[in-house]
C-alpha cells in the first residue's frame, strides 16, 4: 500500500491559482450578458447624459428668477414655450421667463433649474406664479453628471449585473467582449456507480455526483460537460481523462482520490502528457483526499466520492479556480459571506479547516446558524442546509452564540 | 390636471400577491433543473441507500469481534473474503471473521461495522490484527439512513439547487415537474427614448430600462420578452399593452407612471378588458409613482422611468410577484438578507420606506454599508452599489454604526 499523502494547507492551494490562465474571449449581444465576465475595459465616448435634463415635471427657469419667492410673495414668470420630449428646445429663456418641461426633458438655453409643478400655479396661458425659490441645478441632471466622456464604464474581469448591462445600453454598446464560459469536464468513477436511468442491484448506487457537480459548475459560471461513469480501471480512466482534457478547460473526477485499492486517479493523471500532481490532500474536513493536478495548462481536480465532501471541496476551492479561468478579477468578487450566531457548541480539530453544514434560522431578532451533523455520504444533509460555516485552522471549537461567517448556498 | 394619487403602504401591496395565480407546469430533464421551481412533491420509492455501505476502506466485521482490542492486545480475525464494489457479497461473516471492503462497498451479512485499514495489519493472506475496537454502526451508512422509503424528497414550490438535483438523481428521477418560467413583457415609454443602436440627437437618450429590467427578470427566474419603445401616445400604448398581455404572464411598463401631461399608462391600462388599477403610488422612496394593475388574472406594473427608481421598485416589490407566479413557495424562500453597519448618518422621512444604495466594505473586522447618494436617474450609482439598505417606515434616520439589513445585488 502507498504512503498516506501529505496534506497541504488551503492557503497554499490557492497560491497555485495563477498557474491556470483564463479562457479565450468572445463578443456577445447585450441580451445575453447576465453573469458573464467582461474581458476588456469599456470607455465612455460621450457624456451621459449629453444634455441637461429635468428630473421633474414643472418649469425650467433661471434660478435667480425665483429667489425670494414664497406663498405670500410669489414670483411671476412668463411662459416662453413648452419643451417637447426628445427634442432640443428651439427657444431660450431669460430672467423672468420659464418653459414648461416634463421629467427627462432637455433644459432650454438660459435655464439652470426646474420648479416643480406642485410649487406653481398657472395664472393664464403665458403666466405662472412660483411659490418656492430653487437653487441653480435643482431638479436637473447636468450633462456628464452620470458619466463623463473618457471614464471607464466597465472594467475587465467584472461580472455583469443588470446595471452594468444598462450602462452599456446607455452608451449604445450593442455587443460586449466577455470571457467564454469555461467548459468543465465531469467524470464519475466507481464500479458501484450506475447511470441514474438504471435500476440499482444490491451493492450499486446511482450516479449523484455528475448531477450535483454539473449544477455547481453552472452556478460558478461554467458549462458542465459530462463524461459519464468510469469503472475502477486504469486504462479506462486514462482514456476518459485524455478525452475530457481534449474537450474541456478543467476536469473534475469524483471518487477514487483516496489511498486505497481503487486509487487509479493519481496513476492515470500522472501518465497524461505534460502532467504533474500539485496537491494530494488538503487540510480541510471533509475533503482531505482532494487532488489538484496540472495537465498542460489545465487544472484537474480529484474530488472525494462522498457527495457532501465533493460539494464542500467545490465550494471551498474548486469554484474560485473556475472563476479564475473564467476571467473574474479577484478585486471584483462580491462580498457574499455574512454573519450568524452558531446555535450550539461545535468541536473541531486544530490544524485543519472544518466545514459545517448549517441551516439558517431567524429567532429573537438574531440570525442563527444551526449545525446539521451527519456523515459526508448523506445528501439529505445538504438538502436541509442553507450554507456552510468555516471553522478556522487554529480553532478548537465554537461555543454557542459565537459569531460565525456563513457561506450561503444560493 | 388630475388629482395626485393616494399612496399605499408596501405591506398592503403585498396582500395583492395572492390575486395572481402561478403559471403552468412542464416536465424537464435533470440537466436543466438549476434554479427552476418544483411543481410537485416527489416521494422516495426506495431506501437510500438500499443496503448498508462502508464509508471507509478497511474490514467489515461484527463489532463484538473487536471489543477490547488495543495496540498491546490486538484482536485476530480471519479474512473470509473481499467485497467486490457494486456487488452483493456472496458470503457472510461470523464472530471472529472479517471481509476486506472499500469505501462504498456493501456490508456482507453478519457485519455491522467497519475497521479502518489504518487500525489493522495483515499477518498473512487470511489473518489480520485489529488494534482498535469499533462500535456497531461505525463507518457504515445504514440502509435508509440518508432517506427512508416514503419520505418527501422534494416538496412543491422549492427552488432546485445542485443538491436537490443530486437527490432526484439518487432516486433515478430523470425528469422533474417544474413551473414554467413566467414570461415577463417589458415596454419602455417616452418620446425622448431611442433604441440603443441609434445615435441620440440632443434631447434624446438611449433605452436603458429595457436592458436593466430584462436582466432583473432573468435573475428572478423569468423570461424577459421585450416590446421596444412606445411613444407617449394613448393609442400606441394601448395596442402595445394588448399585444404584451397576449404574449406574457406579467407586463412591466417603465416611464409614464407619474401624474403628468404624458400620463397615458393609467388610461391605457384602465381601457384594457377586465382591468382594474389596484395600486397607484407606494409609500417607498424612490419609486412612489408605481402602478399595479390587474388585467384578467395577470399583473401589470407601471414603473418609474428613472432607472434607479425602476430597479429599486423591482427589488422591493416586483421580484416577489414574479417569484409568486413562478411557483416559489414563500416558506422555501432562502434567507439572503444580511447585516452590516451603516457608515454614516442617514436621514429619512417617516411614513415611507427609504431604499439607500450602498457599497459593502470590510474594515476593522466589521462589514460596513457605505451609502451612495445620487439622483435616481444616475445609473452609475447602481453600478457602484453592492446592494440596498431599507430604512423602515417609522424610522426618522440612522446614526453611523447602526446595524442595518442589506439586500445584496448578486
Amino acid at each position: 500500500m502507498k504512503d498516506f499523502f501529505k496534506v497541504a494547507h488551503l492557503k497554499e492551494v490557492f497560491k497555485y491559482i495563477s498557474c491556470f490562465p483564463p479562457v479565450e474571449t468572445e463578443e456577445i449581444g447585450l441580451h445575453e450578458t447576465l453573469e458573464r465576465i467582461s474581458a476588456a475595459d469599456v470607455i465612455a465616448d460621450i457624456d451621459l447624459p449629453d444634455f441637461a435634463r429635468s428630473t421633474m415635471d414643472g418649469y425650467a427657469v433661471s434660478a435667480s428668477s425665483t429667489f425670494g419667492a414664497t406663498e405670500g410673495n410669489p414670483a411671476y414668470l412668463t411662459v416662453k414655450g413648452s419643451v417637447a420630449m426628445g427634442e432640443s428646445p428651439d427657444f431660450s429663456i431669460r430672467s423672468g421667463e420659464a418653459a414648461m418641461i416634463s421629467t427627462g426633458g432637455m433644459l432650454p438655453v438660459g435655464a439652470d433649474s426646474v420648479v416643480m409643478v406642485e410649487h406653481s400655479d398657472a395664472i393664464d396661458d403665458t403666466t405662472i406664479e412660483v411659490y418656492r425659490s430653487v437653487a441653480p441645478g435643482r431638479h436637473v441632471v447636468e450633462a456628464g453628471e452620470d458619466i463623463k466622456k473618457g471614464e471607464v464604464i466597465l472594467s475587465c474581469g467584472r461580472k455583469l449585473r443588470p446595471q452594468e448591462t444598462g450602462l452599456l445600453a446607455a452608451f449604445g454598446k450593442t455587443a460586449v467582449k466577455v470571457y467564454k464560459k469555461p467548459v468543465i469536464g465531469i467524470i464519475s468513477t466507481g464500479n458501484e456507480v450506475i447511470p441514474i436511468e438504471d435500476r440499482p442491484c444490491q451493492g450499486q448506487i446511482r450516479d449523484i455526483n455528475t448531477y450535483t457537480l454539473s449544477g455547481l459548475v453552472q452556478k460558478s459560471g461554467g458549462i458542465p460537460l459530462t463524461f459519464g461513469i468510469v469503472r475502477d480501471d486504469y486504462d479506462a480512466l486514462f482514456e476518459k481523462c485524455r478525452l475530457a482534457f481534449d474537450k474541456s478547460d478543467m476536469v473534475l473526477i469524483s471518487g477514487g482520490s483516496s489511498v486505497g485499492v481503487r486509487d487509479f486517479t493519481i496513476d492515470a493523471l500522472s501518465s497524461l502528457p505534460d502532467s504533474s500532481i500539485i496537491v494530494h490532500g488538503i487540510s480541510i474536513s471533509p475533503g482531505k483526499p482532494t487532488i489538484l493536478a496540472k495537465v498542460g495548462n489545465k487544472a484537474c481536480w480529484g474530488l472525494p466520492g462522498h457527495v457532501v465532501s465533493a460539494m464542500i471541496v467545490f465550494a471551498a476551492v474548486v469554484q474560485p479556480f473556475i472563476e479564475r479561468i473564467g476571467g473574474l478579477a479577484s478585486q471584483h468578487k462580491v462580498i457574499s459571506r455574512f454573519s450568524a450566531l452558531i446555535s450550539r457548541n461545535i468541536s473541531s480539530t486544530q490544524g485543519r479547516i472544518d466545514y459545517i453544514r448549517i441551516r439558517l434560522i431567524e429567532k429573537d431578532g438574531f440570525l442563527w446558524a444551526e449545525p446539521i451533523l451527519g456523515k459526508s455520504g448523506l445528501i439529505n444533509t445538504m438538502v436541509k442546509a442553507d450554507g456552510l460555516v468555516e471553522i478556522g485552522i487554529n480553532t478548537e471549537g465554537l461555543e454557542r452564540g459565537t459569531e460565525v461567517e456563513v457561506i450561503p448556498f444560493f
